[in-house]
């Protein structure tokens, strides 16, 4: 199901291990309720209680459910059209770039000539667009299960759905996690797994079984995963999970494919966010996450046949 | 004046050039007024209107007004004390260490063995907690006007205020430009100025003038200022602009004068945001930044003596 999280196109950007996160996070509580403010969107998450960050809304501009999950639409103020799923707040068009952009480059430029590339979830087309950029890239296939929601993308969100447009897609409606089970082993280059909520999943679950499995068979040797794995702050900063299979040394800090800024793929805008400086700094901890990562790492490293 | 912003203990940090400021402010409108939720303390600013950030307030500890300025502490439900400067949120307990940390080692990381230091404002005490971890300083001055702000931040933030405990701090009941006019030339390593907020100040203004004149005129040749500079995006990221005189050239990116984590000081705490590695990650910039930058710096290079 595609349940993303609320702090989609996070403002800072770090990259970390997914072990961090238990940590940083205190027992949402009945008592922390949303506080309503008429005529302004709510971020409120029970994830972050005590704190709410809010939108002023100009304009509804759509408002519908698919089989799946609600779907609200507005212009901002000040954040250009904002889409809203299930009540949490999924994207503004002034900051998606840095989400979009560091959720793409972070895992393609860190290996060589990436050709073939599973996107799960990330069905507003944005990731499609980043994608795009790679001219070595020849499969782009993308499990999304709600194509009510690639539709409203298309109507309301037309510079990031356009990733549709570039001809090397193929979309699959159906759940990533059954698709996995069809795809033959070593398929992958890279996954980009865009379609759960790692805190919402309970506890370390999602980290610990099936999905990271599954997604170890249909990735090459030294192939790549990368997930969103929330914030290691309260706000404004989101974090990636980036993972190698075995085989030849990923050094995800050091990225040996850089981007062309020329190729803009189908996008009509060159990059705003991503560099190759950005991609190594997003692997720079601050003291306080490195301390739980190291204690962390201790327990659970080189499971599942990850490297 | 310590009129300082409301974005102290930013999120993610970001060193840039102030020349990048003014590219991303819409101008505030009259019609941005700051919502009201009971119950809970709003950060909306003027300069970034259309969204507003809550703290819930559990218990209100103290209310006042100096010569200079009103007051408010507050308990928050998950971001432990809050101190409020007239209406704009100055620093919570929970990740003031954010700021304190990088507007301090950035600068006296990057030069060798400094000796003489001269802070303007940052009356909180947290700045002259965070030079005290540094070993070869054997002079702080502090310019702070308003000592009943001192004497607040001493009674609700005793772990911040607990940088005045070092006997190298001589405190200066007087505006930091005075305080300057006095100065010897030639007489500081390194000048922090948490004074001031670069955007309120109107324009560029403050980035042309007096101010740099006279801090040139107080550091010795190769020294260096540190100075926030608020955000390159909207909320939850602060920037700051390092400088440095004409003299020994300062490699900001790659700091020669490594932090001992081992020597905390006056602090009892080590270091919790602040390493090597954040800092040179600091000054890499996301795409759009550097594009202002590059444009901007061509216009305002090598003025008032600064390399």
């Amino acid at each position: 199901m595609d349940h993303r999280v609320s702090l989609k196109g996070g403002n800072g950007i770090n990259a970390f291990s997914a072990l961090t996160i238990a940590d940083n996070i205190e027992a949402p509580s009945a008592n922390h309720k949303p506080p309503i403010l008429p005529g302004w969107f709510s971020e409120y998450s029970s994830i972050w209680p005590g704190q709410a960050h809010f939108l002023k809304v100009e304009n509804i501009l759509f408002q519908g459910k698919s089989e799946y999950q609600t779907m609200l639409v507005f212009e901002s103020s000040t954040y250009g059209k904002v889409f809203v799923l299930d009540g949490e707040l999924q994207l503004t068009e002034k900051d998606e770039c840095s989400y979009q952009e560091m959720m793409t480059h972070l895992p393609l430029c860190s290996i060589p000539n990436p050709k073939k590339v599973l996107l799960i979830g990330g069905g507003d087309g944005g990731i499609l667009r980043e994608i795009s950029r790679h001219s070595s890239v020849e499969q782009i296939d993308i499990c999304e299960i709600d194509t009510m929601l690639i539709d409203v993308y298309k109507e309301y969100f037309p510079d990031v759905a356009v990733g549709y447009k570039d001809s090397r897609v193929k979309l699959h409606v159906i759940d990533g996690s059954v698709f996995l089970d069809s795809v033959e082993r070593g398929t992958y280059d890279a996954i980009i797994a865009d379609a759960f909520d790692p805190i919402r999943g309970g506890d370390d679950e999602l980290f610990e079984t099936e999905f990271f499995e599954k997604a170890s068979r249909g990735l090459r040797a030294g192939g790549v995963l990368c997930i969103q794995a929330e914030s290691i702050w309260f706000s404004g900063v989101i974090g990636f999970l980036l993972c190698s299979t075995e085989g030849p040394y990923v050094d995800f800090r050091n990225p040996i494919n850089p981007i062309d800024p020329h190729n803009y793929g189908v996008s009509k805008q060159p990059l705003k966010f991503y560099n190759s400086e950005v991609h190594s700094a997003a692997f720079c901890l601050p003291s306080f996450v490195k301390k739980v990562k190291s204690k962390r790492c201790m327990k659970g490293s080189t499971e599942n046949g990850w490297s």
